[in-house]
């Protein structure tokens, strides 16, 4: 079964429909290529509606709401690559993720949210690429007041007229 | 028109002169290279006079306080790579930014503080090579009490005597 | 003296054994290699006794003791590489640390404290290769509560049947 097959399967379980893939909110690419790593601009959770999803993790935010949050951010992280690759299947593997949630002083389930992020690249990807390194961390705050902001690193087949150097 | 120049037009303009290159402040280096990538540590805001600038968005510090310590803390990443290169023409474009705001809990404009150094970096290296994949974020705190920290990586030419492998 | 020398010196001195190596807390791996570079997931310190340490800096926790954490978060990294490559001797160098410091709003030595986690490194690589570049900065919280986390890179000799690509 194909990446793209299995992130339409998950999407139908969810009920909703790829995004499209997010503008860059500043100055900045959304992504950029560099040999066989594609270096991915922190993605923020766009909900179906296309409203940005807010939220501080424990004041306004639970850790299940953080958990979607983060499984948004990551569908629009893979948006942004089908969009510049053409399709998910020139991904080959998850090489890093960096998990920043918006929470309170004390909160300190910052890796059950960002697995939300997690779970999805390893329904798509499998469990052996859909899984990298990762850091999951408690931000003082986000753009936009989101709960959850993702940055990764993948390793791909280049686009078609970019050179893996 | 060459880097170098768009810099020293961009430094006339703002009517400092470029500072020297920061010194690490603890164990490490201001900068690594590996193959063709420049890894640059984190980078704090120095003012011209040679002060360290500080303050937290959202409390003591307005955004367009951030935006100008954002461009500080970029050229004092511009005086690393100038050191370590020789010139701003080894380098080739920028690949990421990762841009730390000191800020309070609800402070949400993150974006654009760190626009500040994402727009020097457009200045000098233009806007094809000098826009690279981000990240900005809300830091509880920051070395030294500064608004603004920012890290980065860049696609250069190795400097004279280190193998790009 | 080898890098596996000098940490069992550096251990002696310490009064502690090498930690098993951590497992993941969460839906990602602790190290993925790509080429030459190791990207080693966040750590967070686990003290000797096997117990999480937990503590927010200028609240509960004083530049010390966070020093410390720095250090048995760089332990487990160690205990990680070792495992996966099979010795440090396959170490070739640091290129990048990334230490986030659970700290008060207005707490600002973080690079004191994640001096610890460098300190360590260069005692155990030497002074050229264990020191690359670094950012220090203040997380607004952190899993588990800990005061530390240290994400990293490193330069490495592949892993037997892992080619450098």
């Amino acid at each position: 079964m194909s990446a793209e097959t299995r992130l339409s399967a998950r999407l139908a379980q969810l009920g909703i429909q790829m995004p499209p893939p997010p503008a860059a909110k500043g100055l900045y690419k959304t992504v950029v290529f560099h040999g066989r790593l594609a270096y991915v601009s922190g993605h923020l959770p766009v909900a179906p509606s296309g409203e940005i999803v807010r939220g501080k993790l424990g004041e306004d935010c639970d850790v299940e709401a953080g958990r979607r949050a983060a499984e948004l951010a990551a569908l629009g992280i893979l948006a942004t690559l089908r969009a510049a690759l053409g399709s998910l299947e020139r991904v080959r593997r998850v090489i890093r993720i960096f998990g920043m949630v918006n929470a309170a002083p004390r909160f300190d389930q910052q890796p059950a949210v960002i697995n939300g992020a997690s779970q999805l690249l390893a329904d798509v990807f499998g469990p052996e690429h859909g899984v990298g390194a990762r850091s999951a961390m408690g931000a003082g705050s986000l753009p936009l007041g989101v709960p959850v902001e993702i940055e990764a690193v993948f390793e791909v087949e280049p686009p078609p007229g970019i050179a893996a150097d």
